[in-house]
């Protein structure tokens, strides 16, 4: 059987991109996408399940994630897994495709049914690190929190990184991502005991 | 023109979660939960937009939350209106009814289309929440930063409230959700400069 060209899938998400941008998402076909990338339908299919997959690297994030969680040596911290491995994946895999990943962004901001879809991955990858943290023994609710500050963590940085038009590296804005996540522990609540010390806001619950 | 009987969102969504429990969520048709409940399908279409809303409390959440952070006095700081938002809520809105959230959550968790749906409210209460940050003045980044961990923290929180037999009360799983998310910070990474210190993950973008 005949290899497919590595470079088809590739071929297919700038040919989808490009004529997104030119008609809209909505009224690109697949039959547009396969015309103009030169390829069969059903190559189509074979790269990708559904015109949204076209926006998302299919599974290869959440499997990258479950190989390294499965890899690591034991002893090292969670969060510190985590990452190590967005800031392997920022200088390897996110920054080389910088201007495709800001064009996919800003047509998944400008179409409901693709930001579905782009939340669905993420509560994908919080699933796949916290069944990987648990299966190397870290607690249930520790492992459902780093997942969670992971996820949104790399969320976050990468909304910032495509937006940003100084060319700041994928890897700077995790760091000050970061580094924001815990400040807000650090300065923005009360010390001791937060509960004795937070006056009720006023408008949320209360019985006037 | 009269006024709706105030509990018949509540009797329509009692009906609706005994039908989605006896028959399934897809089987379960809008007649069938007008029928049970003793409305009309109009009724029900003043109350819900389609079958999926009948899990979530409408854009009830996100205009507390919007109004609640528009009411507060200047100065106090992002992460601590929200945790004390949160708090308010527990006590007064989510408590009262944990048997009817646990056994709504449970038939989300089963439902695809029920998941995205639910994720999509979390996002949107993310934008409410960035968005009344910024009104009052909040830096960018740290509204971004501050609305994604309040909006884990209670989904977090939630969901192990709802799986809990023991009755902990919500507002204590809250709190522990808290210090788990701040811990992380405390010990999770090495201190100084993370970005020196990290050893490249096995198995993440690797040259080998």
């Amino acid at each position: 059987m005949a290899r497919w060209a590595p470079d088809t899938r590739e071929r297919l998400r700038a040919a989808a991109l490009e004529l997104f941008a030119e008609r809209g998402f909505e009224a690109t076909t697949i039959p547009d996408i396969v015309q103009r990338a030169g390829v069969t339908r059903r190559t189509f299919f074979r790269h990708f399940g559904d015109k949204r997959e076209v926006f998302f690297s299919g599974d290869e994030i959440p499997r990258l994630a479950a190989d390294m969680l499965a890899a690591a040596p034991a002893g090292v911290a969670p969060f510190a897994l985590a990452w190590g491995g967005f800031q392997a994946l920022a200088g390897e895999r996110f920054e080389p495709r910088r201007a495709e990943i800001a064009a996919a962004r800003r047509i998944i901001a400008a179409e409901p049914a693709l930001r579905e879809r782009d939340l669905q991955k993420q509560a994908d990858l919080r699933e796949v690190l916290t069944a990987g943290f648990r299966a190397r023994g870290v607690e249930a609710l520790r492992a459902r929190v780093v997942a969670g500050l992971a996820v949104d963590l790399l969320q976050t940085a990468l909304e910032r990184w495509a937006d940003d038009d100084t060319g700041t590296p994928l890897i700077d804005h995790l760091e000050r991502v970061r580094a924001e996540m815990s400040a807000v522990f650090d300065t923005d609540l009360p010390a001791g005991n937060p509960r004795g010390r937070m006056p009720p806001p006023a408008g949320v619950g209360g019985r006037d």
